[in-house]
């Protein structure tokens, strides 16, 4: 089976949350919008799912994940499907459901950094908004980052099954979903991680060991990982920074 | 079984979403918030659980659901967990897998209506960020809106099991979802939803029959029902409003 993921090329964005459950999982997948046209690629082909030429069921955006006549958005919703179906996902139903709860949450937490840059909505650009982005920028540096840091902390630090993961008792597509959460926040926010980071000593530790497993660390080490850049969610501008 | 429901009395918000699928499903609930302290319920208790002091698995906010040992938050999460279990919910696969995206995008517009009073964060009044408002209502109302209900609007008259739902070939959790959304912008956006409404006859039309279901009609003319109002993410602010 090899699944067929769409997502814009160029950028990590929500679409390497999808990736790092795929080459967690050792999941034989096509990188759809960075493949040739000839290939069946592209981003026109991209499009032509969320225009409804490829079929009924469309996607309002990207990514979104193809597995035969299963399409799929959403990145909370595609990292759990994948994580349930692959290993990834805790065994235990009520791990398995709250699982779901964190991926989303994290969802959230990416949407908030995204909208730093542009509080006024995608329509214009970051330099149309730089004013009104320092102000949200401020709040979530000073709030909203800490809020859910400690949220994250407090359920490794509390997990029922003792493990140092976020839940059950091995590595989730929730803990991946942290991993690159964590490391999109040190590319953008820099001096502030700098400042919280040793609050968060279980959340760092978790990511270092995300990081530093087989099939992960090979990952990052390959052309495929895509750089974080300023076309993505997560971006350095430092005005937007602060300690 | 009873439900324990959890979320800030006194206004719709998400809350609603989960309440209108164990409204649908006929599921015992109670509305913990709502119920007195005598009863283990108010908002203290609701607290109790996002500290951590009623077990491991606590959310980031509210809604949260409670049903034994599970605990699930993120509305999306909670209504797809809720219309599988309750047969609110397609049988097919793919049109299963397709729901649980429609929800989470549907989560996402409701996070957008909500951004329209507050771009710059939760920790401003609406009053503190009032111009800021103006501006990315403006871009909701001229281009959001269009951009969901035509997505909406494709899905069910692209349907391929033929109804005239969104997924599948009965009521499901994510028309649910649609039908509180419609209702919400119907109230924050009265004038806008007038000039759109005859673009959208399909979703006008499901959330007509959402309305007049036996369980649903019931439950919007009891006094179970909340009220929109302006504590909630759908406010009627005539100078958020335009044709």
């Amino acid at each position: 089976m090899t699944y067929d993921l769409y997502y814009w090329p160029g950028l990590p964005g929500r679409g390497e949350y999808v990736r790092l459950v795929l080459e967690a999982a050792g999941a034989e997948y096509r990188d759809m919008a960075r493949l040739d046209r000839s290939q069946g690629g592209g981003v026109e082909a991209m499009f032509a799912f969320i225009r409804g030429a490829k079929g009924p069921r469309r996607p309002l955006a990207p990514p979104f994940l193809v597995d035969g006549d299963i399409i799929l958005s959403q990145t909370a919703v595609i990292v759990a499907f994948l994580g349930e179906r692959h290993g990834l996902a805790p065994d235990l139903e009520a791990d398995r459901m709250f699982a779901r709860s964190i991926a989303a949450t994290t969802a959230d937490f990416v949407g908030e950094a995204h909208d730093t840059h542009h509080p006024l909505g995608v329509a214009l650009y970051y330099e149309d908004q730089k004013a009104e982005a320092a102000r949200r920028a401020e709040a979530f540096r000073n709030e909203r980052m800490a809020k859910f840091l400690g949220w994250y902390e407090a359920l490794i630090g509390d997990n029922p099954a003792g493990s140092s993961y976020l839940a059950g008792d091995a590595l989730s597509y929730a803990d991946l979903g942290l991993f690159q959460t964590v490391e999109g926040l040190r590319y953008a926010f820099p001096r502030r991680m700098k400042t919280l980071s040793p609050d968060y000593p279980l959340v760092m530790a978790l990511c270092d060991r995300v990081a530093a497993g087989p099939r992960i660390s090979a990952y990052l080490g390959s052309d495929r990982r895509t750089p974080f850049n300023e076309d993505g969610i997560f971006r350095h501008y430092p005005e937007l920074d602060g300690d």
